[in-house]
């Protein structure tokens, strides 16, 4: 019961299906004075909307935000904010098939054991549409650390099958994730523009075969404070951890060095502490930015591994409600590729746990004396 | 603020230093009626024993638990259960060159710049020496599902370096995990038996190196009833991912077929559902026993990287408090690697989500049973 | 930060101010299978309506509700259930006066304080306006709590100024409390009707002096069953006194004897039990049906005291925002008395209590039904 | 489910029974730095403490704290503090006739029926002895707020039985409260010396009646900030009157003009703004220090509603567990009335509240400006 709210001092809370009539995120502890409107929520909406380009879902929605409450005369005012998108190309007669079949890779099965029931419009509550909610208060939570610490989150795709990326995560900018150059977007959202147009042929191929692909993307964190996280149990990584494992399709999370330390020897793995104006930081940065669960100040730095879409337009067997063997072919409209769309995603809750870590360090800690280099 | 409490209905909260008193944890919303003495919590207090094995760090703790609530005439009451472990062999002055300078991969760095100070005798609250609470939590939490619906959760190492086991998670039994054979103990925790001999002459040629080595573990939670977890932030995996995260020295988690997916294409990946006498079942288990976040009815599976100590007893460069370049040789008596020790706690933490998503899905769904005169 | 939540199993969220574009609550962990409709919400809303009789505020709300989420097909779903109701009667140059002055009795000097900014619109956030998200999820409580265990909650008022009922809270009925009669509502909400008839007569030779009043109201919820409450913070009259205290205009709250039990000796206040088909009752309910913090089985009986409205249309002195000496007289429409509206404000927040602890309780204590395969 | 734990910020977790071992508490959340000692504790501890004077219980405990965790160097660390209090006079043999009858008044048929079990020795989990671990918190509490702000938190008894004191909050000295004069302690803590003398007579006079008497205690608050508390739900005054509705015994809760504010007009409640150095101040305080839920930084007054000890040692009707009539006398040692020592455990949870919402102010809103006259 109630898992749909995160957080503890910048609690977000939210309710909404795909194909009911909308969804809404109500903020819960943000600071007053953060400057906030429609326009600032339309921006990261717009990089999480369906039918961006060609290698994302067609189903068409303008995700035009509502603010309900919390902002007047264009800033926060230290209540709760309420924010609502609402749907509008539904579609539910795509879905009139899977009222009784269950999807596999899908979430049909599971639901129907945990509720006795499901509104299988669209997925209902499964459906990744749920994350309009994560981005919008994403926004706030990345103006919020902004303006608190200068703080930056970025993310991107370092993976699409077996299309690999290589970047350096101290140095992407959000401009190469976005767009190949002036007029030219990047659909993919990988900085490293070769390997992108790799991963976009990848994906159209994988459509044209009526299949799906998955990937990783990266998340980095930079110009945050160290000593954020809660010992022993809200650890900043395990709060990072719970948030990307929240998301859908999401299936393994590393930070820093990641499974590659299973392989390593102390020797090679530690990073050793220099002298800096700043205070200590490391020449290396194989803890991705967090030792005991606690920041450093060295940039923090999460991978997901996010699983094919399990849509496929195609036959696959599966077994009804009753439990009786049958086949199904989703219809609707889907994603070839997760990733493009999972980034701003990916963002939204890495941003919402550093908010939440950056009040709760204040809370205990007092005034803010940024140490980051 | 206030991390260290873990769970929604079955809530554990900790505190305890590494050479305090001792360590202390309140189990709170136990259901009454589960028989809890000494001797159970003993057992798996004793597979996180320091001084266990000669694989392990040599420091000598008895780790004998005291209950001190919550438990009358041998069953839990529905109060808060209070279980306390005294520290005994605490040999403090090893520790005092640690006062002043930040041994490289450990938290102190982190926590003085959280706190502004830290209790460094053996890393204080840093230590791994607070998984003793989780691990009395965690007999708690394994006697209730086991009492509920038969759950049983095992863990075990499955690589050490890059020695690699391979071990069915369907099949595999606690006895081989903990034993070679009726009186030899296996030391590493890993049911491969020859894999294990390998890993352990692994070990202790890093230990003869003066270094330390990383490893993986998977736990296994099998019985689990289908329906457990809650949508959309706190998904079955969500908190398993938290809850391993939470755990020292763990970078990656993953679970079903984890990081391989993200080559994967979505027809290879899905599992499809068959008929079974139980209700539906998958012919396959890529995912790891858990869709939307919610658990399916088969066998739970997830990994978790764990990095190589990160203490070290050779010279390692670093930065003392004042941030000047020293020198560190940290002395101790530590683990070469961490993880035979880790499986309890791993297991502890898997059970604990385990017990408190059963009583949150039987909060939400548990049938009406009207009480009132 | 982040107080805009209430309860631990039954969570409900709220936005929303007086001015702006409306109120939404969000409800999380509501089973599946309550039937809700639009037409539910909207009779407690039509009771909490501002303009519904001439003895309460003259603003013109319809308060129709909106569902957003979380029911399907006419029932929850088990997910989130959403609720907007917008604003439709604004008026806001009504307040623009309060803009910069402090009006005595309210939150004006003290969210300034919190905050360092207010919406000023009718109150903003600090407005009784937000109690409409409160009535719509006590709807949702109310229908839970009585599928569950037939439990039935009713309030009224006991007293206006010094015009004080005698009700016996074990006969009331809901329809003595809305009306006089087949087709004459009872605008005061008090169930004994000679006195009602004097409470409207006060209420409305206070109005004309341009000034308001105090009074008391009662709430009594029958058929609860014995049990629920979480000992030793989360006592039900611990939550129950939490409840009703954070209702605006509450500065006192008791239960069963409540203050007059302070005079009295143990052998005038003890309750005796005595033989029942049902299990233990007990001869008389000074203990307010609850002992220990938990539900007996008897009715639970709570009283609050609602202190006379603070907005008068009079002239009173007070300080400006920058401390300077001046006068108010408040425009607006205001409630000369609060007590009518707040009958079903009351209702809610002791329904919603009551839903809570019944989930909590059947978390912990609900009969195992294994669902494995 | 999980009722042990308190606060959001400043989390106070508690566990322990009459008979057991002890009683021990956990406190996360609170700031480094302050100042802790044995000595600290065992001031407050004194003051709760059984067999302190003849007008209490004369069950001898000693209950000496000792601080397990969260203290480094005479400090808190910021990590989890736990302190053990062990029980040490517990003549168990006294309560066996209360196994299977109900103490009218008591919680044994109100846990029976929540757990279907109880420690019947002493109460168990429902005896006032838990509030050992209030007490020991509310020293941290206290410490923290000065600290902090220079806040005071004073608790008095106003009336036993019908004999009533009067007492200026704004006035009133510790020491008065705790003594008639140098080495004459005030064994019934009433700063109004003569009425105190009274009350020490009803109360023996009560006693040899082998009766008991209730009685109201006051609550002040003073050098409180302006802002603190978390509308809508989480109001200073919500949480205020929660923590004193959880202790055992209280059965009315009220603040400022309280219950005599239902028979008032507006224009006589409402306390009017004046300018003053520090800011604007009220020149009545009728509304006990909080507007809309939020202090205003006059001193907060607070009144709580004690019922008369429910065990009584003369015969009283009642029935046992099958549910047959019985009579049963109390034996065991039982204070006639509990005032004196309930002073010390409102303090403590007063000043509980005051420094959760203290942090939590904080973490919204950042550095610490004191506003209070």
């Amino acid at each position: 019961m109630a898992g749909n709210s995160f957080g503890q001092a910048f609690v977000v809370t939210s309710a909404g299906e795909s194909h009911g009539p909308g969804n809404v995120v109500i903020i819960d502890g943000c600071p007053p004075g953060i400057p906030l409107s429609v326009e600032d929520l339309q921006r990261d909406l717009n990089r999480r909307r369906p039918g961006q380009s060609r290698i994302v879902t067609q189903r068409r929605e303008p995700d035009e935000p509502e603010i309900l409450s919390g902002v007047f005369e264009g800033e926060t005012t230290g209540t709760s904010i309420a924010i609502l998108v609402r749907n509008r190309d539904q579609r539910s007669r795509d879905y009139a098939d899977i009222r009784d079949k269950y999807r596999p890779g899908h979430a049909d099965q599971s639901y129907d054991a945990k509720y006795g029931r499901r509104d299988y419009r669209g997925g209902g509550r499964a459906s990744a549409r749920e994350t309009v909610s994560r981005v919008a208060a994403g926004v706030v939570a990345k103006k919020l650390i902004h303006a608190a610490f200068g703080g930056q989150v970025v993310g991107y795709v370092v993976a699409v099958g077996d299309v690999q990326a290589s970047v350096d995560p101290t140095q992407v900018k959000a401009e190469a994730v976005e767009a190949f150059g002036p007029d030219e977007p990047n659909p993919v959202r990988c900085p490293d523009h070769d390997v992108a147009r790799a991963m976009i042929e990848r994906i159209e191929e994988v459509r044209k075969d009526r299949d799906s692909i998955g990937g990783m993307a990266e998340v980095v964190a930079r110009s945050i404070p160290a000593g954020l996280g809660e010992p022993v149990f809200d650890k900043l990584k395990a709060d990072l951890g719970k948030a990307l494992f929240s998301l859908p399709a999401v299936v393994g999370v590393e930070y820093g060095s990641g499974f590659a330390a299973a392989r390593m020897r102390g020797s090679q793995h530690n990073d050793l502490f220099v002298p800096s104006e700043g205070g200590p930081v490391t020449s290396t940065n194989r803890h991705g930015g967090m030792l005991g669960g606690i920041s450093t100040g060295m940039p923090i730095v999460l991978r997901a591994a996010v699983k094919p879409t399990s849509s496929l337009p195609r036959e696959q067997a599966t077994v009804d409600r009753r439990g009786v063997a049958t086949t199904i072919a989703t219809k609707g409209r889907h994603d070839p590729c997760l990733l493009p769309r999972f980034v701003p995603m990916a963002e939204a809750m890495v941003a919402i746990v550093l908010a939440d870590h950056w009040l709760r360090w204040r809370g205990q800690r007092g005034p803010v004396i940024p140490r980051t280099p």
